[in-house]
């Protein structure tokens, strides 16, 4: 059997309009022999409605009830779904995560798949039917209904996808795929066709208007290759799939992606004494307030007295951050300095593993536009580098030239 | 165990207010000991925006997935109903149909209820628990949601009534009970402290505002006494209960009430022939469209080959009455008339079963208002009589004095 698992996102069946499009989709894969099996989300703007009235009756509204409530969007999306295609003379029925059953690990709003129970499903499709399944959803061992966060409906189509070992597994949804950076910063941004699962990792700002980090490394730990469409208009996507695939890929490109943050700080702190310890003790305090830090660099001591410590954080997270470090009597500095005008910009690729000399071209790069680097880091298949927020768009175009994915 | 059914309609539990005001009224039971539980419909209005999105699809929806939509509503509810109970300090949750589970005869949209599990409910209950059920949904043989037709928390409250031998089955709406007459129409009308069921489906027009009749009959034939209360003030209800509860009450009136109708037509067929099966010929097609026949008088033959047969219809039906019996050829009449300002005013009573001169009282009263009666049909409980539009509430003044109901 030719199983394809396909996804509809809020946006994709957002009105009656979509969801006559949805099932023009779906059919077209019937046509193509394949059983399709389809994982739909709630109509947009129908689920943050419902947890408005949850916010409404507490700020602390219960978990389980939460769960109960929200997962009614899928219930309202999914007949309308099976009913336009019964319109259209096709046998299909909705699925919910009860009927399935789909079960969870347990926990409530934010629990995982453990297992899905194909043997009914395996049944109507080889009787010619098109299940469409309530994604977002399940049931723990209480039999009581169990959410798997907010963008879970990827996080089933994957489960889906793995448990019935389907030939393809599609997300439609509203954009229609990743590009090598944000088109509405760079014009000649292009389509990638193909990214392994650590760059879109990688590239947060890019990828999570597309899938929720945690849903790509889903993807990643089941070995599901994923290929993102849009549902609006008929384009090839881009395929998520292993870094193997993409290595062993010749006319792949050493960078992927350029990705750039919004809304960064950097901090920091002069005349910080220079003794062991003493990043574990400034950012002990960050991290018990659930304030995240990202970029950290600290001087060479110039006296081995003293140092400068400099970190980025969420802008957001900038008055709590002043707050803690200037109440915080273990905390020892000359001064504290900040910088909202900063953004982070990085390029993303397998590629530089295998390729040396990356790191040189990009500074060399932006050297050439006088842009000064404040902060630098790396991983295996990152580079990123703060700036100054105004030269932003012209360091994406020069890096974007640089690794020619203009082309 | 004393146990208490409340039911909370759409309007009950209409808004974030009215879900809290819903909550102090569970409170409120539970506080006199009482353990609860509670039937709640969808959030008012969110069925009917679920039926007209399944209308865009198609006339005809299909059934299995009307009922799997339109029972998201209860979804909604029970959860916010559950949270807001937890926020002030009680023990809550919610229990979809599938979670009781609650069983129907399997049809669907218009199934009925045949088993409720209540183990696990009976549990919850001796914990401490309140448990909020989804009214109007349960589960067919093959585990799919069979809804019980509009209105049908009503039936849902009844069967967990009966089924857990419930001490008191509280509907709370947003009427404040039956009245012996329409308010809007009588100012001296009053409120009933008690009904008996016979009586309320005898009293469409005033009865549909606060009970489905089918509702009404299924307390009848599970021998559950109702209670109609409002959510919305602090005022006892009216009571609904066994015929024989009420005769045996010596302070009881022979008249409970008067109901008056909006929307009939009467239509006269003038020179019909005099012979057997004539009025059947003329009544087949009819039926045959859906047509309801209510008043039907049929003039003795003054020479004994043609006569004049008259009935009554909803005035909707007019056109297309008029349509049937002017194309079948098998219906011979002399000319058809109608008249569409007619209105049917009956006097409701178990009473009247044991007292004579009802009738005598009723006519002669309209008489002294020089009132016209044009059709009568009577029944054990109820006598109706077709009037002019222009008299109903000159007649209703009349016979609310003459049976003592201003009282």
């Amino acid at each position: 059997m030719k199983i394809v698992v396909l996804k509809f996102g809020g946006t994709s069946v957002g009105s009656i309009e979509r969801i006559r499009k949805a099932a023009k989709i779906i059919i077209s894969y019937v046509k193509k022999k394949y059983k399709v099996i389809v994982l739909s989300s709630a109509m947009s703007t129908v689920t943050n409605d419902l947890v408005k009235k949850s916010k409404k009756i507490s700020k602390n509204f219960p978990h389980a009830e939460y769960d109960v409530l929200v997962s009614a969007g899928e219930q309202m999306s999914c007949p309308l779904i099976a009913g336009e295609l019964i319109e259209k003379g096709f046998k299909s029925r909705s699925w919910m995560s009860w009927q399935v059953p789909i079960l969870t690990e347990g926990k409530h709003k934010f629990s995982r798949i453990s297992h899905i129970y194909k043997k009914e499903i395996l049944k109507y499709l080889k009787s010619g039917g098109i299940p469409i399944v309530a994604g977002f959803q399940g049931i723990n061992s209480k039999n009581r209904i169990t959410t798997i966060g907010r963008g879970g409906t990827d996080a089933s189509a994957i489960m889906f996808a793995k448990f019935f070992n389907s030939e393809k597994c599609i997300i439609y949804t509203d954009v229609d795929g990743v590009y090598t950076t944000d088109p509405n910063k760079l014009k000649s941004a292009k389509k990638l066709k193909v990214i392994s699962y650590e760059e879109m990792l990688e590239m947060t700002s890019l990828g999570a208007k597309v899938m929720q980090p945690h849903s790509v490394q889903d993807a990643r730990l089941n070995r599901v290759d994923i290929e993102v469409k849009s549902s609006f208009v008929n384009k090839s996507g881009t395929l998520i799939t292993k870094k193997k695939n993409i290595i062993n890929n010749s006319s792949n490109k050493i960078i992927t992606g350029i990705s750039s943050t919004q809304n960064d700080a950097k901090v920091t702190l002069v005349g910080v004494k220079d003794r062991p310890g003493i990043a574990a003790s400034i950012f002990k305090p960050l991290s018990q307030n659930s304030i995240n830090v990202d970029m950290v660099v600290q001087n060479i001591s110039a006296n081995g007295i003293e140092t400068d410590l400099t970190f980025t954080i969420k802008l957001d997270d900038l008055n709590k951050t002043k707050k803690i470090i200037n109440e915080n009597k273990n905390i020892n500095f000359k001064k504290l300095l900040f910088d909202k005008d900063v953004s982070k910009v990085s390029i993303i690729g397998v590629g530089m593993i295998t390729t040396p000399g990356v790191t040189y071209r990009m500074f060399q790069s932006l050297a050439n536009y006088k842009i000064n680097i404040q902060v630098i880091s790396t991983s295996e298949i990152k580079i990123s580098v703060l700036i100054n927020k105004k030269n932003v768009k012209k360091a994406i175009k020069a890096l974007h030239s640089e690794f020619n994915l203009d082309k």
